[in-house]
């Protein structure tokens, strides 16, 4: 068949593609990660390009407006190749694919961390230093036992085991180094097993990863394992996302094993592009990373593990694994040590996966006297409510609204995000962003900002309409419905209007009144007041700077004291460094699992009434909010 | 560089060398193993071949006589190649490489089955056939959990795991069985694994193979782990005879990683065959074996592991490992069910290997009232002594004549070996060979019966000289010293008369001196009298047939009551079919290996004057062996 040449640029890729194939494709094959969160159907439009020369062969689009036509641009997944091509791609079509280095640390910075000494310091790989006594024949013990003896004497009541195949070579190893060797130890579900030994004292460079899988976002960090040091974080779009924005089209992509195979490759490389950056940054052979730990949420886990997610989507939503043994890193693809060890954190349900147990863990609601409360606003949000003799948990279908995405100009708290908002009286606007970069979109934290703000100053009626009668060069009616102007283009990075749109309101409206009616229905089935609780816990990808005040006014969150609320960050990856950092704190994320009972929302009789009445600004029922009145 | 062809007759085998390649290494490469038991140093005269077209640079060796010369006969391993080349291989090259199938029940039948009883049948794996209950909302574990919550019912108080890559399709195979499955677990060091997850009930077809690693010969067991049932068995000698036919010439060739290869691959091609060969035999799926058990001494063990054995025979004589953690049989080669699993019995030290634990094991010294005592003669002879509160261990370098290597007509108790002797006063010989074939060799029960003859009917005397004086046609002058003939050529397999040497019997006196002396030492060691032993165990490649009446005549076995004795055969390969059968057993050679206490014979005082005065027939101190007077 005829085969065309394509060229993209400003990136300068060329590949050679048969007629017919689609331009997404040949842009995934050229190593071109277009943006595209609808898998290709055509339905998210964020896979724009320019044709600068050549024909292709593309649908007609609703998404393609008056000045995509100008421009030439259309849509890559619904484009074909008809004849040689050069292709220019807007930044906005890439845009997703970058976040700058230094956002890392605003997902992972230590708001967790007073909570990081809760465990003994019992770090998933150890690497002991052992200066062995000289075998004799009266002394005549083999090798591996001598190696054995002397750890024993050191970690009692442990069972040591070590592979042959890392063992191989250990005469040479003890006699060329006087009997003066490190031994590294993988700790694996009570066992211990002993993974190399080399010859001298190595023993203080001893290194893991934790990391946050998620739907959206991957974050990854170095920890110094023997002083339990974050060295560096780094954070990337998990590049899944061309194969669907939403776990719901990853899943049914991913049945298909060879979709499968690139979920799985699309997510291990998230993962080593991060542990290779930070190895570089800090100059260390990978050769000393012999761990890592991974929290995400259960579909995640699947496809990091490839396993089969396909009933994860069908009723009754079973996963195939809930709890993952340790596996050799290499197993998987994962670029460290090729002795290395992944350890995945355990989950509850298909709803309540490693990211939040990781929560819990880090909250510590698992080891509380006092009922205390988990929200945990991701892609999905998940809470847990609960204390030292029961927990119960619910995953909520918010939508990634609160993380800035499926909003006309929502993106994550990263660099260029608007992350505070304030609206005077006037209606001007006051905002902050990110890096303290000319604003290029809006993030969860300031949308709540806006929400509360436009609802202070009836920008905003209490079911979520623009008041459109308010005289104001900020309010006016956009391409399709009303809109709020945030900032205006000559302050802007992209040059355009950053606005909130009626649709965007309504989306927001859906995401908090769906979490709003979880929380609620938690606290029915429980029986217990809101009231009653003694600390809400905050998790998420909103950015440090989520105001609870805002939160609050618009009914996302319940309306108790505010001090009772805490801010957590990026549980999930807490989660998995504790673990890292602790076997006590691993093996406690598997009594957490276990003791955490899942209510299916779906089946609750009032669930539906709730979320119904909690779609209005605060709430239909406003006495659930006096202090907002 | 030059190349040649070379052609191997009868086998029409050819291959392409390069010039200079010796015969030897031509022959390896062309897949015609032929017999060496030198490594190829031109010293043990076993690789004749023939060359009948083309010419070869050949260095002369004393191995080469008249008749050899005569037939154009030279030293595969000592001649170059030089041009294109067609060689002959007389059938007595490749013998060693051929045992009839029928003579592995010699080497594996019953005599051990008393004791099989001994622990619980609890088989290393085990299929459970499981009918699951369907999730539904209110019962949403996940498919893997789902399964252990049922095994967790029937095993209590196990430690379940599964490796990801076994259950990756779980989801499915769930739910085209109806859930209804069959799991396999393997069983190991207290925990079990599920490693595979098959549609409907196959819970009926388990299998295991045992085998018994010896530097000589390699005997496997088919065994329906569900019935205990022996279904087969097979003996080959030791593929890795060519690189030497001791364990200290193999170990120096072991020592460079690329021979070490080669051993590996040698014995683990030993494995496929046989396990090949049975599975074809029985009409089975190999696929549905899952797990192979095998004791060795510990070199064996070192190469079947592909571990390093160099230190093993530099001072003071340490092996890597004498405990060997179960790892998936794939890892090494061996062909069955590519999810199944190697177990090795542990040993004590570089002397006493798994195949004297499984010794002790198989003949319950280790759990006796009363002291015991087994010796295990095989290449080398191990000596345990001792009960259940205390057993020490000794090993002699007793050389292979007793397994019929290393004599002018010595043989494996195999289909044609003479097995029993009997020589009348008129010196007229009695004998019986195995199979009831005309005989092609001795093997050592006839030669203790052979000693015990010569010496009664002063054909020999005290010191192992042949009475030269005594006339007789049996007895006469041979190429370098007297010889007895024990067959005449007429009634030999060979066409060539069957004779024993003053060389053999200076081998054999020296074996039984070393076996004797060891006992002793052991009952000197623990302040006791040979006449405190209760019960001794024979095992070791003999045959079926040892009398012990012939074997304490010649100061090989301690003059006590003869009821005292049993035969046990091949305990090792009985303590190897006996872990596959239960895991108790498995774990109790753990605890013998850690039981026995080794005894360094060359560091007892009184070894070398004991070994001295064994050297006499029976002994020097006749006192010793009152009932031989």
């Amino acid at each position: 068949m005829e085969e065309f040449i394509v060229t993209f640029k400003p990136q300068d890729r060329k590949i050679r593609v048969k007629r017919g194939t689609d331009l997404l494709t040949a842009a995934l094959k050229a190593g071109v990660s277009l943006n595209s969160s609808c898998g290709g159907e055509g339905l998210c439009g964020k896979c724009k390009v320019i044709v600068k020369k050549g024909e292709v062969k593309t649908e007609p689009s609703k998404l393609i407006n008056e000045k995509d036509r100008a421009r030439n641009a259309i849509l890559a997944c619904e484009s074909i190749v008809e004849s040689d091509l050069e292709i220019a791609i807007p930044s906005e079509s890439l845009e997703l694919h970058k976040i700058e280095s230094h956002d890392a640390e605003e997902f992972s910075k230590g708001v967790i961390l007073k909570r990081e000494g809760a465990f003994r310091h019992l770090p998933l790989i150890e690497k002991i230093y052992l200066e062995l006594p000289e075998p004799t024949l009266d002394d005549n013990t083999s090798d591996l036992d001598r190696i054995y003896r002397e750890i024993e004497r050191r970690l009692e009541g442990l069972f040591l085991s070590a592979k042959v195949s890392n063992v191989r070579l250990l005469g040479d190893v003890l006699r060329e180094s006087g009997f003066k060797v490190t031994v590294t130890i993988a700790h694996k579900e009570g066992a211990c097993e002993i993974i190399a030994i080399e010859p001298g004292d190595t023993s203080k460079h001893n290194l893991g990863f934790a990391f946050d899988i998620g739907t959206t976002t991957v974050v990854g960090q170095l920890i110094d394992l023997n002083t339990k040091r974050i060295l560096g974080s780094k954070i990337a779009y998990n590049k899944q996302a061309p194969y669907g924005s939403d776990v719901i089209t990853r899943i049914i992509y991913g049945s298909d094993p060879k979709g499968l195979e690139k979920l799985n490759g699309a997510v291990v490389d998230n993962i080593n592009e991060i542990i290779e950056d930070l190895s570089s940054e800090f100059k260390l052979d990978m050769t000393n990373v012999h761990a890592v730990v991974c929290a995400g949420n259960m579909t995640m886990m699947h496809f990091l593990l490839e396993i089969d997610p396909t009933h994860i989507r069908k009723a009754p939503y079973i996963p195939t694994m809930t709890t993952f043994s340790p596996i050799h890193s290499s197993e998987v693809g994962i670029k460290m040590s090729p002795k290395g060890i992944l350890y995945c954190l355990p989950g509850v349900t298909t709803y309540i996966g490693g990211d939040t147990v990781g929560g819990v863990l880090a909250s510590g609601i698992f080891d509380s006297d006092e009922v205390a409360l988990l929200v945990d606003i991701g892609t999905n949000g998940e809470i847990v409510l609960g204390n030292r003799e029961w927990m119960i948990g619910a995953a909520a279908s918010a939508g990634p609204s609160f993380e800035g995405s499926g909003l006309s100009h929502g993106m994550k708290a990263v660099n260029g995000a608007i992350q505070k908002v304030k609206i005077a009286k006037s209606l001007d606007v006051e905002y902050e962003t990110i890096g303290e970069a000319k604003p290029k979109g809006i993030c969860g934290s300031a949308y709540i900002d806006l929400l509360r703000g436009m609802l202070k100053n009836s920008v905003m009626t209490k079911d979520g309409k623009i008041n459109s009668e308010r005289a104001s060069k900020r309010i006016r009616k956009g391409e399709l419905t009303y809109e709020f102007v945030v900032a205006f283009k000559k302050e802007t990075a992209t040059g355009e209007d950053i606005v909130i749109q009626e649709d965007d309101i309504e989306n927001l409206k859906r995401a908090k009144g769906a979490i709003y009616s979880a929380i609620l229905s938690l606290f029915i089935k429980v029986e217990k007041e809101v009231s009653e609780v003694k600390k809400v816990y905050i998790a998420g990808g909103f950015g440090n700077y989520i105001s609870i005040e805002s939160a609050v006014s618009i009914g996302l969150l319940p309306d108790i004291d505010r001090s009772l609320y805490e801010y957590i960050g990026n549980s999930s990856l807490a989660g998995a460094r504790m673990s890292l950092l602790s076997r006590d704190a691993l093996a406690k994320t598997k009594d957490i699992a276990r003791s955490i009972t899942y209510i299916d929302l779906s089946s609750e009789p009032r669930y539906m009434d709730e979320y119904v009445a909690a779609l209005f600004f605060p709430h239909t029922d406003s006495g659930r909010f006096p202090s907002v009145r």
